[in-house]
């Protein structure tokens, strides 16, 4: 079985990171590139694309909102078109520097609001990906199932990648439980490398409610902006290397 | 004779604007597009592209310092590597917006301070060049006589296209003569019209000081943010058109 | 009768303009002065408070929400601690500037999103109000009549100042018609000026549906970004010159 | 003895932190917080403002160029004037901040390249003097012993307060040793505790070519960007209460 570990990438801007992106890009497989607007600067785009390529690691873009005080996090009042423009640019920026270096955008990942936002509904997440099929028909889309973005993906003609989230809780109906709530991240590393293994074995994940829910996903996300996010990527990526799971970038895998 | 005529385009900043780009769109050949750094933004690179390409006018990058408030006019302590991650950033974006909308860059032409930074010496004008030749390598870069750029970009395997300023006085040796000396630019219209003339049917210029100066160049610059830029447009075009001269996007054309 | 005109001032960004700010300084007497967050830099802030003074134009803070590509028209995703900071810091970097040039702040006027949502709730507006208390007593806040504003700075003991908008048609109940309605804004200036004459000499303006609206108003706004500003400012300032009201800056009227 | 112990706070982004402030908050005399211009933003000045307040920090205004992406670090191209704008902006938004907490900005420190370029000559550390003494002629000027600062702050009438830096290298002449030279930066801790024994018992430095210099500063300066700021924190204050001075903050002191 061969299986993709990504990590958000390259969101520091100017003097200011966010995340030990050293560390992880020993780790990982897929890194997720901030296009410098919601984090990441010309610099800082650089350096990880860079980084990427002398670790074999595969790169995406990471599109967010332009809001570099809210981190891409807040929700902004902007029509399909400037969404539409946005996505354009930052993969577009994102493939300038890797064309520099000698190396290659293969996925896109969207970041926090932008992605709510991409997927709202599914007009907005055909535009959305009718741009990035514009831009190179062989990238390869991130998802979670069952959302617009995977729909559109699909319809425009693009690879899918599904994402398990090896430190956070199902519900049933196979949704994220929302953070927040009781139990909804995992912080017991024993715990995350129990799920990374039923998943590589079998499949599925144990849900919030004690049940068996089958997850088709072929790419574990860690996130890289939460406290132990090194030591939470080590763990995945030890169990993965443990089930004898090949680890491979994104691009080579697909839904 | 086949001549190009090619303005800046797209300088504006969410509502700010400072041309009357709908304007002079319809006059020129070859647009200049702002990126972001120095002015532009997404939304407005989507608008330009696309009133381009439905004017059947080339765009080419524009790229400039990351200075919106200086409008990129300053020069700055930046390295030869930072210059290098800017310009595949700036590139890269119009090329994704252009991409969306089934265009093409097709030229590159240096702004104001990062002009003059690129110029500064040969061998950041090659690393240059070499950034631009890895995005394409069909690129076509727009210069100033016997400057460092012309000759990083030949170097690089690039074409060039050499400018021609219809409305700024030369030296004898060349040179612009610089802002601020007496008669460094031409106001009257009916003297840039006579410039353009002996441009385009003699192949020279007369200079500062009298003389007759040969200029291989095959692009015509008007300034799109001057005042009486739209009228300067259209006294250089209709001298283009009186002298039977074929108004030509500047990828068609080379040195 | 004393009354004040006044327009929002300083709405550039580093080279960008918006508005004829000089020839609208002539007219005025308060300037609503852009502080850097939706318009305004450092350099036009100073230079917009010297021309304030030069006139002895009155001046007051236009504080808005951190939006310079949007223009602060767009609603954002902030707590109330956030909008309190950010009207801070606008009018505290305001007095700064004044305070180097022998001027002073004298009242304040919200910008476009800022205003709507300052007026949200009566909780939100009071809390902006008391910001507005604890850095100037003395300071005076624009309002439109009726809007949690105006009861906030009467609790925070602060004093309010109406605002009437010549060329805005109003509804029976006294509220503007929204802009896209037919009719919504006037823009013959004998009807502008008629509406202005009535306003003076009879308090009153006449409704869309064609009745009397007393209005209690005391200084008239002049939005400065719409074609033909200095037009219709002009001709405001003659009919105000022609009932013999007397031109006051705001901060020596009340309501 | 009083000495103060301060350093610079606030000097994050958005989401994005460089210093333990929390941690500092607790063993500082006066922070030095940054204004939003090489970094702070409105929210962090407005949690900074609170933090010093309730522990009875000091707060200066810590004014740098705008340049994020640089940290403030990049010399710019601008005027004098400008750079009056950018001081009276930066310390007007912070007393915006300190005003609405109940608090006040008492002193006045220069960030990086700001602070080199307000030092290039007598004239210009003048003219920003006097734009100081405008806003608050109570306002305390942190300044290295000799420099243009020091002369305009006394000219202009303002305190100024000399800083003591306990980790960095002096030369026979009272100058800094440049970074990058050996034994620019002292990193023993011990070290670092026995030279300000030294300068607090003997109001002296031991040079770094073993003489004794000198010093008469009131202040202690910790960086806090840089890694282990917090335990050279710790050391300063231990040996300050250790030698029986008393901690006090920079505006209750003076050269």
């Amino acid at each position: 079985m061969k299986i993709d570990l990504n990590s958000d990438m390259g969101e520091g801007f100017g003097r200011w990171s966010i995340a030990d992106d050293d560390g992880l890009m020993e780790i990982i497989s897929s890194a997720n590139i901030a296009c410098g607007f919601h984090a990441g600067d010309y610099a800082i785009m650089d350096l990880t694309v860079q980084a990427a390529k002398a670790r074999l690691v595969g790169i995406g873009a990471h599109p967010g909102l332009p809001d570099l005080i809210g981190f891409g996090r807040r929700p902004m009042a902007v029509s399909d078109t400037e969404m539409e423009a946005m996505l354009a640019c930052q993969i577009g920026a994102l493939q300038g520097i890797a064309a520099r270096h000698g190396h290659r955008v293969t996925h896109v990942s969207y970041h926090a609001a932008f992605g709510t936002m991409a997927n709202a509904d599914d007009g907005r997440a055909l535009r959305l990906a009718r741009v990035i099929a514009a831009l190179d028909r062989e990238l390869t889309v991130f998802c979670m199932p069952g959302q617009p973005t995977e729909r559109a993906a699909e319809k425009a003609g693009l690879r899918t990648l599904t994402l398990f989230l090896a430190d956070r809780a199902y519900t049933a109906e196979g949704a994220l439980v929302p953070r927040g709530q009781p139990g909804a991240v995992i912080h017991d590393l024993a715990a995350v490398r129990a799920r990374v293994r039923q998943f590589l074995e079998d499949g599925s994940v144990r849900t919030i409610d004690g049940g068996r829910l089958p997850v088709k996903a072929r790419s574990i996300l860690v996130h890289s902006d939460t406290p132990g996010s090194l030591d939470l990527a080590r763990a995945v990526r030890a169990e993965i290397e443990a089930t004898g799971a090949e680890l491979t970038p994104a691009h080579l895998l697909t839904d």
